[in-house]
């Protein structure tokens, strides 16, 4: 039994013109992993007769299934549509059926629509029509029978392609093949503080062909380590024996220290789940990431709960005067420092009245290294009401890249230091 | 003159898995815009033989280059290098002019390289081997002269493949393709508080027909607004005429009033250099975006120089305790109001001593509207030593969206009180 493949086909300049990511494109990728599908292609297109067909054309050479984002408002460079009925020899007709998806799909916002509006429920001739959960313009589909394909029109807009994708495309294709699917699993183990070639080369040199033996491996980098990714189909039953027995067998690895997660759980939902679990509150002093850890916690819907705030202290006077660090220690030790970093945490722990607090102070370059403290050098500070102390780290990257990785060490120092793993 | 096209392979599981966005992707899309060249397709593969070789028929199919990402490192799942070689019919040699390389890309890190390391110096013959500027497994480049066509191979790492498309792999195409280049300009104009459909069906109903006398026209949604771009072929004068020409198209419309940037800088970057310039300092405070408007402007070298820090006051007591907001102001106002985020402006100027401080206190949701305060709005504070005050906002999008939607408007915000235009 081979997997279902998918190609996707972006329309629009957007993509094209490089001014925005595609983010419909790795959504796609990572939903469809999970569905047990296969992603087998992402071209990208202009708003053209011509650029759609051509594409279409390859697309269902080598693909079950065919997904297009873009394209389907209701202004002049909204192409597909009317390209995809001439592709099928469709006509299109003023159908009823859709007038009554576009009403309800205006009234999901309280608004009105009339065909004087627009021409949505202009549709071609044996295509259906699906709701857009979150847009006005209804999703395209067009099952063809001899051939065994389905073609699936959403629109451009990420929030809205995610949405329809996941409520009326995906049930449209387990429908229509469903004697086809692959239920697929991963077990995740994530490491800190260790370099790929060390791990599979120095410490562990059998461990790559020991997991193999469960299914595919992959080794990823990630902000603050590497995470071995083991990947196969079976039941949710074998799965979870797979999982057990994996776990087992890196605990009796010397890799086994450098876990800090057996699992794929984000790094900022573990902190917040953690607080939250332990009813415990939380505050950063940041510096050299700006306000990144603090962006990251609340980027999770109810961190409220028990992120109570934090300080970017960019400027040395705001160091000392938002959270009492002392001008002795900055002129004696330089910001960044054990000490500095010590007493940040601390400013951040009273001053926000919480249970735990977390600090940084570091070089994210391109700027401002030297000999001693190296661009990429960051002091990650964490305080609480019994311990606090600091410790230096050393991360490769760009500026962004190294603020990504300064954060989520800082996040991992919060969920160590609410694991009584730090003194 | 057809524009040469491009085709890229991604290889690797880090991607099929669904486990990072496809950066690399992104990027070319980019970078080969800007440098005129057509991206025809991204596809997506194991790093298995079968799978490269297919992709390699199907690209070379359609396009005059193929770039592919990934698996040309030491491990066992690196197979592009062999792959490509025997798709080619070329046997692999060791080769010392490729030894030297390998050595100046070790030497470049400070490390030394000996062929006992690895076998990149294994290299097939008339291939061509590249430096990795930021990396150390060389690139691999073949010229197939027959079909007239380039074939690339680079590191899946981001930071790698970036570089080494640009400094190594660009000048080849330049050099194998030199008399099909175009040069490929852009007009963008950058509007705020209206929405497309207002813009072309009610304010200006002739103005998509109007720019398309310039060239191809494009309408973007943007953070806080719709972007509007028109591209076109021609020399750098032509650019710069049409620009102007454009511009003052625009500014006799109604439009005019909506735009805040002829042109297409990032609106961080805008902030900064306009308070460089103006050697103006300035400071948040943040509710709802969580710190993201700091990490934004912290995302950008040099930022030191003017941003002075900010407070994430996440929590009320926060507000009380770092910023001086009167808890009177929150009882009788609620957070979410424009005395509370004035307040908040003008706590951020004075703790931090800057000339200029903006503040943002707002519902990102899904949790946490009312009738009056629906998710979406957002207060946006702004003071000087001369004025202060605040202006409320409602935004769509999803909590992260919203996020992003606030830190921009927040940025404008700033932008806006140091062009002297707000009172």
């Amino acid at each position: 039994m081979t997997a279902l493949k998918v190609s996707m086909i972006v329309i629009g300049d957007e993509i094209l013109s490089g001014r925005t990511t595609d983010l419909n494109g790795s959504w796609l990728s990572k939903f469809l992993f999970i569905a047990g599908l296969e992603f087998k292609a992402l071209r990208f297109i202009h708003d053209d007769i011509d650029e759609i067909n051509q594409a279409l054309t390859a697309s269902l050479l080598e693909s079950d299934i065919v997904i297009t984002s873009g394209g389907i408002g209701p202004t002049i460079d909204d192409k597909t549509k009317n390209t995809l009925a001439r592709f099928f020899n469709k006509k299109i007709l003023e159908r009823s059926d859709v007038a009554d998806i576009v009403t309800q799909n205006y009234s999901q916002f309280g608004r009105t629509w009339a065909p004087g509006h627009n021409h949505y429920h202009h549709f071609p001739e044996d295509f259906m029509a699906t709701n857009n959960p979150r847009g006005l313009a209804p999703g395209i589909v067009y099952y063809e029978k001899t051939s065994n394909k389905l073609i699936m029109a959403g629109p451009g807009v990420p929030r809205e392609f995610s949405e329809i994708v996941e409520k009326e495309f995906f049930p449209l294709i387990k429908k229509y093949f469903a004697h086809r699917f692959q239920e697929n699993y991963q077990t995740v183990i994530r490491t800190k503080a260790i370099a790929e070639e060390k791990i599979f080369f120095d410490l562990c040199p059998t461990l790559w062909s020991d997991l193999e033996v469960y299914g595919k491996v992959s080794s990823l980098p990630h902000t603050i380590g590497i995470d071995i990714v083991i990947s196969y189909h079976g039941s949710l039953i074998d799965h979870q024996k797979k999982e057990a027995d994996i776990k087992n067998l890196i605990m009796s690895t010397p890799l086994a220290e450098h876990v800090w997660q057996y699992g794929n759980i984000p790094i900022n939902e573990l902190a917040l789940a953690m607080a939250q679990k332990k009813k415990m509150s939380f505050s950063f002093a940041e510096s050299c990431t700006g306000g990144l850890v603090s962006s990251k916690i609340t980027d999770l819907s109810g961190s409220s709960s028990v992120f109570m705030g934090g300080v970017v202290s960019y400027a040395n006077a705001a160091k000392i005067e938002l959270l009492n660090v002392s001008s002795k220690t900055i002129d004696d030790h330089g910001a960044v420092s054990i000490e500095v970093a010590t007493e940040m945490a601390l400013g951040a722990l009273h001053k926000f009245k919480t249970d735990y607090a977390v600090s940084l102070s570091g070089i994210a370059g391109p700027l401002g290294g030297s000999v001693e403290k190296p661009i990429g050098t960051v002091v990650i500070g964490y305080a609480s009401k019994k311990i606090n102390g600091a410790r230096t780290f050393i991360f490769p990257g760009d500026r962004i890249r190294k603020k990504e990785r300064f954060s989520d060490m800082a996040l991992l120092t919060l969920i160590e230091l609410m694991e009584n793993k730090l003194d």
